[in-house]
């Protein structure tokens, strides 16, 4: 039995009925080895496994020593953003094509698992980052984002202007489809394709990425993970502010959006032989060797 | 007279005689505020100035509480890499457009010093690299540098093929012109001409910069300033290394480079009112509002 | 009298009674002259203007042999779309910045169309793209463009997948925001921010620009101006095409935009001294000389 | 017997020795067939090839009917330069990983040759570019090229300084580590790497591509290809200029690079189901549907 891990929560991808062999195949392992199960409500129901305790977030932040995700990238943002004042490690297996989190692939599972309930893996922390909504001053939405906090134009599909401050200081108006504020998690997913800056996951930084900005000269620019970030919707523009592509709300001028450092992290168990430049070569088809 | 500043040394632009009237100016300035003048050797040489004590860099770093930077962002470059292990803090006054460093204007130069002496100023440390260039094992040249290490093609004018290690992991083999391997000061150097990401000072960062890479989805990175740096030119290769632009050493094909955060800084001194985020968008021609 | 410019319509930006003093100015120098005048029907109404005749599109298209544009680029944007098929030259004449094909600043309007009545002009023709959105094979909308045609993300924000065929010819599935098609007009206008390719007027190409692409490989190509472009959106997306940003039509998975070469160009007239490139450095902010 | 291809050369690979048994298995294919056969001079001295009868390239364009290269697109690019006044078609059989422009794989060589002489392929122009090199307005070099022309930093490694003007119209002085002018053929080369379009042979644009420019609004801009180029480095710098990465000449302050679109093209035979796109998705390593 491990001394770590006696309690294990598994969470599935959201209306994915498709996990639940995995995920039984998961549970009875776990027993097996002497671990209590719970399995995340909503993954119950939507996979239709009753055979273990179903458990509301709360319940697992409460009493589970890790969380093992079934899906994708996306699965693992959710349980991170919905976990992160637990502290609950995350260990993600991959139903398809390996994530950048989600690094176990289903063949794996299991002696990925067993490894992990041996003690044999990596723990690496990442940060997430708290984003407020304000209206006139006032909150009108707060949540977290492991990923990134984008705020992009409305339902016109013009061009938004944006003023942009760091630390209360005025940088500029931004004339851009939106901006994107990302972790290093999230500099190689959406803000990636918007040009902007790979993070390993050990730089303490933000990126703050334009998204098609008007002029030619505006760039990316990553600043400290001290900093704090404010966005303010010129009038009369409108605008949608994504959080991990996951939540959403939507924006009129004069509304601000607030982004800093969560005093939260996100922790990922790693199996061992993780690498992150492995994943990012798997990921962004880097070649090991040039073909000329 | 300053406590804090009981000597100064004046520092200026190499073989540049036109310097020597805001030479003679500031040390007349200092002398009268009742701070010791030494003025760099060949400063003085080149400049003609022989009415000040001539001082080598050694003594300079022994014994002066500051140094003034008069010139371009190049010359506080080269001091700041020749007096880095000294601790000796730097001030930049340029002589002709602002720099990124050196930027206190001409025309605002007394002032500037005379609050300087008052203490009222910024301190802000911008880490340095150390480079070390191997051949076959041995130590074939190393140096500091404040801004970038860059490999680049050598006399053939072809692509080279540069082998890239983080913390001793194989990252890739890159096919391109070159790599810079850049500090936050220098990434808004020759590193931004390469499309690579602007990294505030405060962000502890190296970015890893392919220059023209030969495939499309290879970008920068960028990582810990705790990480350590390998780039081994392959067979048969032939490269040049920049520090800074400023020293320079021929590669062949087997040769490394191994780069890291160096454990000395340089300090830089900024006048009150300067903003890192001001000097961006006057160096980036960012306008504060974008033009319709 | 000019034989050239018989009949010499004045059509103003939308809804902007500001242009009304400039119409009436140029509306009298052009009768001075002996110019027949035809104020568009719209721009009448919204500046409150009915000294002159009013005329509706269609009949400035059959009797007008050139038409001043009093506005910005987006009103010649809009002018050139509804008079295509007529054939009449189009003068911009600019109410503020300086735009791309409203290239009279307002201060030299008399000066400008003076030197055209005497012939003292360049001409210079722009292609139009068809573009024509089918549902299920049939026509749903068809319109022209003069910069662009644009697929973009629909109301969920997500990520979209297009099937790209050029000359019936599969190209692939794209997986992005969007895709622009830009004519070498719209190069420099939407595209550019979306890093697509500076086209001069003269080259005869089409842009084809992903829009924040998933996969860093993808970029622009730039096709024959003779060649066709299927766009397909991938079921279950949404998304919206936008016309110049003037139009926009909803469109749902299996939904396609079949895009062309217009038969009809747009006919600039240029005042004597107009430069592509001097319009290109002024709007692009490019410096005739660096600045170090 | 083929009554197009009476006479065909074959080039090979300069100094690869490892062609040899290609070259024999096609030469004496070719013989079977009834087509005299030509080895190029150099080519049947390197492979040791002496069944054949050898021709200088003056011979070759004089009698050959077509010519089938032997190796990668280096090779075919030094033979269409040499080859560019005789209209010598050209065939390309890759010995590798297939080129952009030798894409007949070596182990379909003899089906694809097979099919040409039945008069099964199809043919496409590519044009060339003519450079002049002047030093005190007098030709110190003159040459073509089918990729690029490269005005490149030299020995100092620092940024320089070069004056374009299109058509005789000032354009700006660029800083930058160099400029690329590349054919639509050499948009996929070097022009690439340093974020230069993507242009279909089909276009009759050339591309003017900034390296690396320091000015961060300068982008790459495609001109017409009836247009004029020219380029002058700025005093006090030197700098490289190469063709097609093949040849060089060194160059000084004051000297003028002119470029032009050449009155010959070089003619490239495909084999039945060639296909641009397709060649592009497989060298750019674009995915025909997007991995999630």
């Amino acid at each position: 039995m491990s001394k770590e891990f006696r309690t294990i929560a598994l969470i599935g991808k959201y209306r994915s009925p498709e996990i639940a062999d995995s995920l039984q195949r998961l549970a009875a392992f776990l027993r097996e080895r002497g671990v209590q199960v719970l399995v995340e409500q909503m993954t119950a129901t939507s996979a239709g496994v009753r055979d273990w305790e179903a458990a509301p977030y709360e319940a697992i932040g409460a009493e589970a020593d890790a969380a093992i995700i079934i899906g994708g990238d996306g699965t693992l943002l959710d349980a991170a953003r919905r976990l992160a004042e637990f502290q609950v490690p995350l260990v993600g297996v991959n139903q398809g094509r390996l994530g950048f989190m989600t690094d176990i692939a289903h063949r794996d599972m299991l002696t990925a698992i067993d490894q992990l309930l041996d003690g044999r893996f990596t723990r690496e922390d990442r940060f997430l980052l708290e984003a407020e909504v304000q209206r006139g001053g006032e909150r009108l939405f707060r949540t977290r984002a492991l990923n990134d906090v984008v705020l992009n134009k409305g339902d016109l599909g013009r061009m938004i202007e944006i003023e942009v401050k760091i630390d209360g200081e005025f940088l500029f108006v931004l004339r851009a489809d939106g901006m994107i504020v990302a972790t290093p998690t999230g500099s190689t997913a959406y803000a990636l394709s918007a040009n902007g800056p790979i993070l390993h996951p050990k730089v303490s930084g933000i990126a703050v990425v334009p998204l098609c900005p008007h002029a030619l000269s505006n760039r990316a620019i990553t600043i400290s993970d001290k900093s704090r970030i404010e966005l303010t919707l010129v009038l009369p523009y409108d605008a949608r502010v994504h959080f991990d592509g996951q939540e959403r709300v939507e924006a009129r001028g004069g509304d601000s959006v607030h982004i800093f450092r969560s005093e939260h992290v996100a922790t990922l168990l790693h199996p061992p032989g993780y690498s992150y430049f492995a994943m990012l070569r798997e990921k962004l088809h880097w070649s090991a060797t040039p073909k000329h």
